[in-house]
């Protein structure tokens, strides 16, 4: 995943792709490795280059419950660092040796502050893809719903 | 809930709250009528003064589920208008005689279209809104999940 191609940055002009490809650096990874956990302040935003991310959460401190798999083509992770309270809302681990382009938040929100077209895109395209999850994971409730009607109806 | 007190609309000057304000109009709403329906096309952003408004969510076009209800103290509802496909994402019907602003989807982003600040301000807030409903929506599939590891177990 290039910059021009994450969801967070449809809609920026060419110049500023190349203003925020600037405080883009890239990480290799290794398989197994957290990128961050639940919970935890969110320092950067991580799009992945090559390889897989798992997002999981942890109910009762034991059992890890998976959220999805990130790979290449379908986004990035960690934007709890975009909006207050500045907190990672899941972890991450690295599913096979990762390439990832990581954007620290501070230089980010920096860029924001200086340039409100830029910032306005970004929210804009965030708050779309939060709402768009929210439907997805509220579409999770009404199977577990309708599950649950079912086996009290049987 | 006035404006100004609303999450949407936090952090914007007098002057952009007065701005809004010349586009919000009150309406009065009995107990039992629909505003909107999910899936529809989302025109309007409601904002509740006093009454109930309660949001549910239909399973296999017959089963209401409710997701929650608003109170003049808690918010606003037909978000689904500030961002792409700008659909509404619940269904909200009058729990009681209802009084709201009314705010045309149409006007608002005429208004945040000349004022970069406002757009900027509106979508952080909407965003890091949208983010707390999903931390707070895969809190319940956690919950239906150990409901589920339990009901295995035993």
């Amino acid at each position: 995943m290039t910059l021009s191609s994450c969801y967070l940055f449809q809609g920026l002009t060419q110049s500023q792709i190349e203003q925020i490809s600037v405080i883009a650096r890239e990480q290799q990874i290794p398989k197994g490795r957290w990128l961050f956990h639940e919970n935890h302040e969110a320092r950067h935003i991580y799009l992945l280059q090559a390889g897989a991310v798992e997002l999981v959460t942890k109910v009762e401190d034991s059992i890890e419950i998976p959220i999805t798999v990130i790979r290449p083509d379908n986004g990035c992770v960690g934007v709890g660092a975009l909006v207050e309270p500045y907190l990672y809302s899941l972890s991450a681990r690295c599913l096979d040796d990762s390439r990832l382009l990581v954007i620290d938040k501070t230089e980010l929100h920096n860029l924001m502050a200086s340039d409100c077209e830029m910032r306005s895109i970004i929210m804009t395209n965030l708050a779309q893809k939060m709402l768009n999850r929210l439907k997805e994971t509220r579409q999770e409730v009404k199977i577990h719903f309708m599950n649950l009607v079912r086996s009290v109806a049987f």
